[in-house]
């Protein structure tokens, strides 16, 4: 099979997994879940198994299980199922990449190991190229996230030198860091290729997008995703002025969150606001969002009006709330 | 007389001070250097006594000439002479302040103190109105850099929330920092205001216009004006394109002396190659910049052929160099 | 079964995990392994699967491995065998906690969770005690680490107030940091629990034992065992100087080394050295210790004459090398 | 003059700067303040306008005024008076060391510039040695706070080799970081020598002088002096276990305030509590310590009994509060 493959394009939502109260994981919702995503916020890819979907608190049993259930729950719905196969242990992370591929999913995503770090660009490139080798007929997509991984001293843009290379399969970079110089310089260097270059930090998007980001990863589309693509639509269509409402009109909602403390187990009590679909609560180490934290942001999000965006379009955009 | 005052946009180099191989201030090049930036890189406003310009190494005496010196050769040539006059002590903040108004500066800037540090938000504002108070006829900017003062409690879109009530002479703010968040609630907070959004890291000068940046202060502008205000004009046509071609190329200088280590002492010895007007070594705690590193970023502006930007305009970049 | 169970003393070596070239385990050498800590450093507890094993590199599958053959060599020439259970996943580090119980290991100990992370000590608690739980005949200990694992917001001094309400089998600490005043309460807070207050930093433990330590884990102790009991002997006999010259001694290979990088490659490559038995390289994204550096260690292992510690005694010890 | 000069042994007190409630310096309690040291505390020796001191805080003016009266209040009652001269700028640094040779100080320290940072320990060694020259008759000393400064490239081992050579009159060292194998190297490295090596993290400095500390400089001797002095005692005559119940004493008040923010506001309150000399409030950009603080620390002074430390020589000390 040859590369580049499809393109990886536009949102991909990164997934909650969703769980009972005892904390198992709640498989019965998943199917629902797509249709959501799909129907409900225009969002056909999504990235399983990943900070967000607390991939690396489940088993790898777990991993393997909750990535079979969205591939068999997105056939014929969804573009795209990545698969986060990241682990610390390279043996664990070549398992999940085999089994990505036995399942039909469309890519795996990697993070840098960040427990014993590798110490230099090509040894974090040889461990994704093991990795990589796993799957040899997958896309492969390098999740760079040097804030959570405080492996920092790795530009994505030196790791991208050559990579295919070391790396036929790769396709793509999902940028989790407000460093846009090193971003820009990946957009920049790679002309030539067809690499996805997906950012990962939802609340400044637009910033990434009139660098040359040709997609985003990111937990708030699976909740924000219409509005989101409303401002891909109007940075589309050159209307900048929009599309910087629309930036804003996120802004608010997150900056509010933000402030009150917002993480995984926020971002599932808000998924369950807004989807009705019952995401449960985070696994230890991560406690459930408070009451007070929920009934603040259902407020906020009723009063920045999240249903409805038409107003914007007309350039009313009151500052505020 | 008042607020606001005519408000301070687009670029604003951030000046270097001029040394002699001694390690004294060479007043005598101050003329030509305002010349240069005027007539060369089309740069009106400056920034003095900040980071670049040594500020924090200089004695008070020679802060006070050295600002005096820009006023006096500024006259009639610039459109603004902003003063900054931070310092971890609140004293000779106020002493400074006071001086930028007697001299006839066109507003003065503070950054946070950074050795003790204000614990709260309540307290930076208090310590910022203070410095305020000694030049009540000056326009106030606030210069946030959390990543180099360490005052990372204090978010700037929090700092600015009823900031008139505090400061009445506030204007505006210089943005240090990659956190398009907060920047961008900067802006979407204060849409009634006249506020300044002046954005400071250079290398991704277009993101944050994206965002509502309202201009700039940094140190490249000393030598990258006129190609920085290229991509301002493209970006004000609505050439998106056009813009990130600009701000690539840009990139890609930034990008290779970052790789060398890239820090004041850096920026003297690129002026000196640009400009011609000697910029001389800096003072301890900096060390001049190696031969190596000037030889290799001249060699670099000369293959980036950055005296000529027209082909920028065919739309014909090439990656690379 | 009662707690506390017999107290674990002295110095506990932090096993390396032996791998051949391939970098798959080496079981082979785990029994020689043994009789080389005990006949030749006189170390008699192990802490396995930890930092220095590459716990975390390896898969569950493999961890199992590990644990089971060091307590099968380990039956009747060591004292305590220590399992590290922690991971990133509760269940993982449950399952793990059930084996090391199942295979007759002496305790088992746990890192905090660090990828996401415990907000509070609470729910840093609440982890440890279900993964306690696991195992309610073993003792626990915690392995405080707030360097590597990012949660340094909760004191170890905090977490050990009224611990044994939650965790009835916490037996210790193992504590590795430099904050001598968290350490120091730990100790002066909990006298009359019988807790081992285990000093992680083999650097400086002398300042540990000061404060209260009652024995330390760590790498060094597989290669500088002997030396390094030599201190603790002169510590318990008041001898502050001996046990000073002997901390000195440590102090000038330690730091030898870590001006030229130190970390488990560098371990392994140390300990095949000394001990003879060959550790093989460590597995990715650790890469394999230069030749540089080893030949730089085996060289400053022979200037300080680290087969004879006699000319201590005589207190002759002369600075340098 | 021959260098090295009298030695500086023991206990050094960080002063306070007293203020009064505007803010200005107190200059009218300082002969007061000099008599509780000796008195009270048994502390001959001090260290003006050091971080305590909120010595960068004032204006070099300031500096100079304070360093004068601590002078001359302090003949022939106290042994040695330190002058802190670091500053950002080099010549202020200077300007301060010529003025402390000019008023008879008996030494100057320097802490490491921390806005702009020398790169590399050269450039560091070259800033401090035209430091140094400024006061050629003046005992000089080291002051290391990587932590603070930020300068965390340099070790104080490093810095030390060969340091007689750059800085005839280097005499010493304050050393403010929990590194004890840095501090422990720099004494080991440098038996022949008769440097001072002086600690400064207060609530462990059991751990130091067991490594060979000659003395300790900081904010708690103002008013723990009289306790410390019996630790060093205790030390002195081998009793350990003495020492360490006094090192636990003291470690229960600062782990007490340091939970509830501690810093120089709130030494100056405990400072005014405990000796009765008002000490005033801070300077912007700190705030006066609140209430609540004030109420806690007063009733945890009671509740430890800090008046009489008797008890502790006979063994009886329980844990607790």
């Amino acid at each position: 099979m040859a590369f580049p493959k499809k393109k990886l394009q536009g949102l991909v939502a990164a997934t909650i997994t969703p769980m009972t109260e005892n904390g198992e994981i709640n498989f019965s919702v998943i199917g629902q879940y797509v249709d959501y995503l799909v129907k409900e916020q225009g969002v056909k890819n999504i990235f399983v198994n990943g900070t967000t979907g607390e991939g690396l608190s489940l088993s790898v049993s777990e991993r393997r299980q909750v990535a079979e259930e969205w591939v068999t729950k997105g056939k014929d719905k969804l573009d795209q199922v990545i698969i986060h196969v990241g682990a610390l242990s390279l043996k664990e992370s070549q398992e999940l990449a085999q089994h990505a591929a036995e399942i039909g999913a469309d890519g795996i995503a990697v993070i840098a190991p960040f427990f014993l770090k590798p110490w230099t660009k090509d040894i974090l490139i040889n461990f994704l190229k093991e990795v990589a080798a796993a799957a040899p007929a997958l896309p492969f997509y390098y999740y760079h996230i040097p804030a959570l991984t405080g492996v920092k001293t790795v530009r994505a843009e030196e790791l991208l030198d050559g990579i295919l290379d070391k790396i036929p399969t790769f396709q793509g970079l999902k940028f989790s860091d407000t460093d846009l110089l090193d971003f820009g310089q990946c957009v920049d260097q790679n002309r030539q290729q067809q690499f996805a270059f997906l950012f990962g930090v939802d609340e400044q998007l637009l910033s990434a997008l009139v660098m040359g980001a040709t997609g985003a990863v990111g937990s708030t589309y699976n909740y924000l995703g219409k509005k989101t693509n409303q401002m891909l639509e109007a940075f589309e269509q050159k209307d900048f002025s929009l599309a910087l409402n629309y930036q804003f009109c996120i802004q608010r909602f997150i900056n509010f969150v933000v402030k009150l403390g917002f993480g995984v187990s926020q971002t599932k009590a808000i998924m369950t606001l807004v989807s009705g679909i019952p995401m449960g609560p985070p696994r230890l180490p991560l406690q459930k969002a408070s009451r007070e934290f929920t009934d603040s942001a259902e407020a906020k999000l009723k009063s920045l009006d999240f249903l409805s965006f038409t107003d914007l379009k007309d350039g009313n955009l009151e500052a505020g709330s």
